[in-house]
């Protein structure tokens, strides 16, 4: 209990020391409270500071019987000593008025001189002493003499780049029509809602849903002489900026003006366009798209529900042959829809013609399932519960001749079937063909569930302060560099990826009427889609992680941006099977149809692609690591590319050597899933770093160019980032180099750091949509 | 038209070929049929087929000008006469009888063998033209053979291993506890239940919770002389058997047993073990864990939350300074908590002594909140719905003076404060450090979380099919490498995770009462806990993914396993905060605290180890590429160890470099922040690769070794495989190493997935827990 004595200010009857030995220790104060509080310090490390204390000259023994007794390992100070001894040094740092931190070295001999006769130990033997220890002198002072974090600043969110000018390059030409959306979801009868029990949240949507249609923004895509507006770039972007919103609501409408609407237009001819399209706009027939069967969801080839002509009645007899045929998940069916776009295999007589889509009446005005209908609820889901999945059940039910959506696929009266296209495989792939508007959507969606989140996340972020040096104000969130890696790349894969999606629906737009360009689109769209919708999956979740417990409430949106938005990497095409069909595409230079027989040109054409030569890899550029040159274009592009098209020759070379041994081409891609899979997802990457490189080229807007230049090279050096144990084995990227890349992805986190918020910002989501207090606190 | 009247087998009059010219040409019309469906073969191609077959001798003038009009590329058949043509083909096939897949050529031989009269094609010139136009025989003759595909075979589960030693293997020696809960939550009353009402939700919970305190359950690890059994290794196991079931259940017999009772348990002395442990164990005193505030979750050392000692009153007076500092997300707090276990900074006089433990009673027994608290429902979360968080403002409550949990800090009713012990710091993580078990709790609990989605997904895959050759049965979802890549490492981390926290359990029960012991396992608990966490979250998703449009439905347990399991990589500590404490950890040796002082040690020691030489990389070993090196333990340990302490001394020597420029530690630390979660991520992996391992050694029945050391090895090395750009640009593997890696990862996926459902069956999970309709249909 010696140490408690000296230590203790008031203390004045000690067996090692007087008050007035207590004050010519002074200076030595603060080391002996480290040496103690954090606990950890050794014998042999006491005894060095000892050791070096005592010999400061102007000490006389007492003293240092005092210095000796305080550091004895075999005494420590009690918590309250140890507490004391802290008040002191604080009262005594406070009469020097000291505003900024200084070192333990300048604190001592600042104590030293608040009172004369102390002796001022030297500089040098201090300084040693905090070297020796490896003590943060700076560090320490601040945390003895700040015991009260001061308050840090009030975030006030004042934009580095031109917010306005963003905004408007991100809506390009659709500004008007995103802007009547925002507007239309900003009123009040479209707030947001939590915890509606699932009956009356369908209600709400189908309610939405009339308030849109009769806006017209249903029918922004029919034709105009159908009581549309023939704009489809409006009806994306429209989708696009509804995706901000309530999902189940964008889905539902989605359901109803796309898949319904979009299935008679693109799959009926001139006469159901006339009979229904006007009235699919209002929302005055409210249908659904029936293509997916319990047991056979990807596999559309292989349904089961049976559409037989009857020629003596002149009608199509529906019929679900057993339970796992029936129609399954299956949007508008379980609550509203009066009308499904309903695929079955067509038979005429022992004739089987395949898939076709028919418009199958399921329910009487009042609501009821219509004769021959059975309807299931497919009741909670784990997100969109504000759609009326359902199921569907057909006995033996009776479609008239006209419902056959026959743009690809004719019977006559008499039970004649004629198509424009004679190979059936090259109809089914048409037809289906015509949906990819569906992906096209979904991709849409998915990315601006992203920004959502993200905008959500990214403003947390800068609010929220955790931790930091002791003394000063916490730091916010998006200062620590795991933040920035969490919120920061996924930033820039949202940008880069709204920008090849704008290229991706203009070609859509384009290709609506060229089954040939269209087919483009499709593998485009099938690796776009499965590309946003895992993005948005894991970037919604790394959002909800970055907000913490608040990112668990509910009110703050992550929940149901995730769980609404999870169904996306599967419905349209489950991811894995679309990128395999990509590959296949890929595979076959796009020339060629993908499905069974499909296959036989696809191994034709991997034959001949194997025989291409590998370009050359240049040493120089391999271990290049000038900034400059990883932060170009040229090098992005180049190693996007090369990735893409090198891992396509070698998926072909495999199969090649698969197939010489006489292996089913089916089976050789079966095997060689995996493989086929990184191909198309490294041919979406580079398209998307095409397409970002070209966005950004065409901003005339310095400062915005600079700062989306940053972004894009943020994109293409984390996506390298992430595949370099690929670079690397190929050679592509000299290790070196590979550290060169992250020590720049962490530099761009930085640099883009302070532009975070504007970026976000920019999307210009209402504040209706965001939703999230966190996000809207000032 | 001219192709039509040849191809179509009733048409007799024809401008090119009489029904005898027909006959004559039969054994090519399989191969003009392929030509034409598929729709991809060009005029070149066209051209090839016409050149070979019409110099097939036997052939008239006749027949020459009916081939060459039938592949002429100007005039295709149309859609009707394309099917004819193939029920032609068909039905002469079937008159063949054939049962196997016979090539194109050996068709076209056999269907001239059918008729007289016919000529006999050259076998090697139909194989040459096989060839030329890469045509898979076998797989086209199937698809025009066998319309229909036949039946899959019915799925039954006949186990590979024996299931019962393997459950009795991963059951351990608290099998009979194990037992005990899952037969408890296979009573009816324990049924799983979906869209429950919020309110009925959480009465549901407590009811169940009541059931489990009336069994003894909550009471196992207190100790036998209050109530309880004094077991915490039989606790550990009952909670983690409760996480396969309904996790609500689980959070909130977890606030009350594990943090309510444990905080008593752990902070309390034996007057507070004596007055509450037993009723807390039987829920008559329901409670909660009142640490975190709506400004501060992380950094708990700063809560705002003031417990002022009144010494002429005696009593603690609570107060809650500002909004900001309320106590948020407090489970059990919205509704049943009677008291709370708060955490505040204690202060006497004008002194501080750092953030303590209070027992307050919040709500009297009729529910009402009790004067001075003010108490609100955190609402609606992302899931955990049945838990009543809520947030908890005092306004100067008073608390007796014996409510102060004072094992570790006493207050004498003079106001005196003592501790066992000194340094402030110590004693802030040693009170922490006792809630250890609540990270391993959260482990436990991701881990028999992410069984249950694997499970379900696993049996799904086995059942559901998709796509296959043409004239096969469906291919069941498991036999597609991608769906096995998706799956079964994910399968194989889980068994590892299982010996990585059996391991972790049984140290956390041995160091009880050890602080030392206790220190390295936290840092074990901490990256355990977010390894375990963010496995959760990333294998539940990829399962809801495997199961496609069935796996989005609610009752397929996907959802709720997601969101509920969600809020584990955040809460007992957010993961990245986690791994950061682990790495400071690892960096001092695991000798030091960690906090704010710490870092003063932790540079000291990092000083120290970055002086430690790196070992020789052997240039055979790094590319050895035998499989059977690649799949002994003696490579996957030392590859995971290298790769942990490797990360670990850069590491120590960037902070070195950092601290040597005169930067602050916590400045250096931000900075490598990145770094040093890689750090403790690779020594978690590395650990838990040794339990595994010890674990598969230990087992003696030579059958299951087999099969679980199959599992480590893809544990191992798909772990190396994810990490392969790092080992690649360390110079540890060669490119030709890391891609012979990656195909064995692809075998042993094959090899592993006969026993996959046998796997993931001996987790012994209760129907009634499991619920997933798609796990459970036969």
């Amino acid at each position: 209990m010696d140490a408690a004595v000296v230590m203790s200010e008031s203390s004045s009857s000690s067996s090692v020391g007087s008050r007035e030995q207590s004050v010519r220790l002074l200076p030595f104060l603060p080391l002996i409270y480290i040496a103690w509080a954090d606990g950890e310090l050794g014998p042999d490390e006491l005894a060095t500071v000892e050791r070096q204390l005592t010999a400061t000259p102007g000490l006389d023994e007492g003293d240092r019987v005092a210095l000796r007794s305080w550091l004895n390992p075999a005494s420590p100070p009690d918590a309250t000593e140890l507490h004391r001894l802290l008040q002191r040094i604080r009262r005594a740092a406070q009469s020097l008025g000291l505003e900024e931190r200084l070192s333990l070295t300048d604190l001592a001999l600042a104590l030293a001189h608040t009172e004369d006769g102390v002796s001022t130990p030297e500089r040098a033997g201090l300084e040693q002493l905090e070297r020796t220890l490896q003590i943060s002198g700076a560090e320490a002072t601040s945390a003895l003499l700040h015991p009260e974090r001061p308050a840090p600043p009030t975030h006030r969110f004042s934009p580095v780049l031109n917010v306005e000018r963003l905004t408007e390059l991100l809506d390009g030409p659709q500004r008007s029509v995103r802007a009547r959306l925002r507007a239309l979801v900003s009123r009040p009868g479209f707030r947001l809602r939590h915890e509606l029990p699932r009956r009356e949240y369908r209600q709400q949507v189908m309610q939405w849903c009339r308030v849109l249609a009769d806006e017209g923004i249903g029918a922004l895509g029919m034709p105009a002489d159908l009581g549309g507006s023939g704009d489809m770039p409006a009806f994306l972007a429209a989708f696009e900026t509804l995706a901000h919103h309530d999902l189940s609501l964008l889905v539902k409408f989605g359901v109803q003006f796309g898949l319904f609407g979009g299935s008679v237009q693109q799959l009926g001819t001139r006469r159901h366009h006339q009979q229904y399209l006007a009235r699919i706009g209002t929302l005055e027939l409210a249908g659904g798209f029936a293509m997916t069967e319990t047991d056979h969801g990807s596999n559309v080839h292989d349904i089961e529900t049976v559409a037989r002509y009857d020629r003596e009645a002149g009608v199509f007899i529906l019929h679900t042959p057993h339970p796992g045929a029936r129609k399954d998940y299956i949007g508008n069916a379980a609550c509203d829809g009066q009308m499904m776009t309903v695929f079955a295999q067509l038979e005429i007589g022992d004739a089987s013609h395949g898939v076709h889509a028919f418009l199958v009446p399921i329910r009487s005005q009042d609501g009821a399932a219509l004769p021959g209908v059975t309807i299931e609820d497919c009741g909670p889901k784990v997100g969109l519960n504000g759609v009326d999945n359902g199921r569907l059940y057909f006995d033996r039910v009776q479609v008239a001749r006209e419902n056959l959506l026959d743009r690809f696929g004719r019977v006559s009266a008499e039970g004649e079937y004629s198509s424009p296209i004679s190979s059936p495989t090259k109809r089914f792939f048409t037809m289906l063909g015509t949906l990819v508007g569906g992906r096209v959507s979904v991709a849409l969606g998915a990315l601006s569930a992203t920004k959502t989140a993200l905008d959500i996340a990214v403003r947390y972020a800068e609010r929220r302060r955790q931790f930091g040096p002791a003394g000063a104000p916490e730091t916010a969130l998006l200062d620590y560099l795991t933040h920035q890696r969490r919120l920061l790349p996924a930033l820039a894969i949202t940008y880069a990826l709204h920008f090849a999606l704008r290229e991706l629906s203009r070609r859509y737009v384009a290709a609506l009427d060229d089954a040939v360009k269209r087919r483009q689109v499709e593998t485009l769209a099938a690796g776009l889609k499965a590309y946003a919708t895992w993005h948005a999956t894991t970037t919604i979740q790394t959002c909800r992680e970055c907000c913490g417990g608040k990112g668990y409430l509910s009110v703050n949106r992550f929940g149901d941006l995730r769980a609404d938005t999870d169904v996306f990497t599967t419905f349209e095409g489950d991811n894995t099977v679309l990128l395999q069909l990509a590959a296949r595409s890929l595979l076959s230079g796009f020339k060629q149809q993908f499905g069974d027989l499909g296959l036989i040109n696809l191994a034709r054409h991997a034959a001949s692609m194997a025989m291409t030569a590998l370009s050359e890899l240049n040493p120089l550029v391999i271990r290049d690591t000038d900034p400059e040159h990883l932060r170009s274009g040229d090098f992005q592009s180049a190693a996007l590319r090369y990735r893409a098209g090198r891992l396509l020759r070698s998926l072909a070379a495999r199969l090649r050597r698969r197939l010489d041994d006489g292996e089913a081409p089916e089976q050789a891609l079966v095997e060689c899933q995996d493989h086929a899979v990184e191909v198309a997802f490294a041919h979406v990457e580079s398209f998307i770093q095409e397409q970002f490189e070209d966005g950004v080229g065409a901003v005339d807007d310095a400062a915005l160019a600079q700062s989306l230049a940053r972004l894009r090279s943020l994109y293409a050096l984390s996506s390298i980032e992430s595949r370099r144990g690929w670079y690397l084995e190929k050679g592509y990227l000299a290790p070196g180099k590979a550290e060169a890349i992250r020590a720049e992805v962490n530099r761009l986190c930085g640099e883009i750091r302070p532009d975070a918020e504007t970026l976000c910002r920019a999307f210009s989501i209402p504040d209706a949509s965001l939703g999230a207090p966190i996000a809207l606190a000032r």
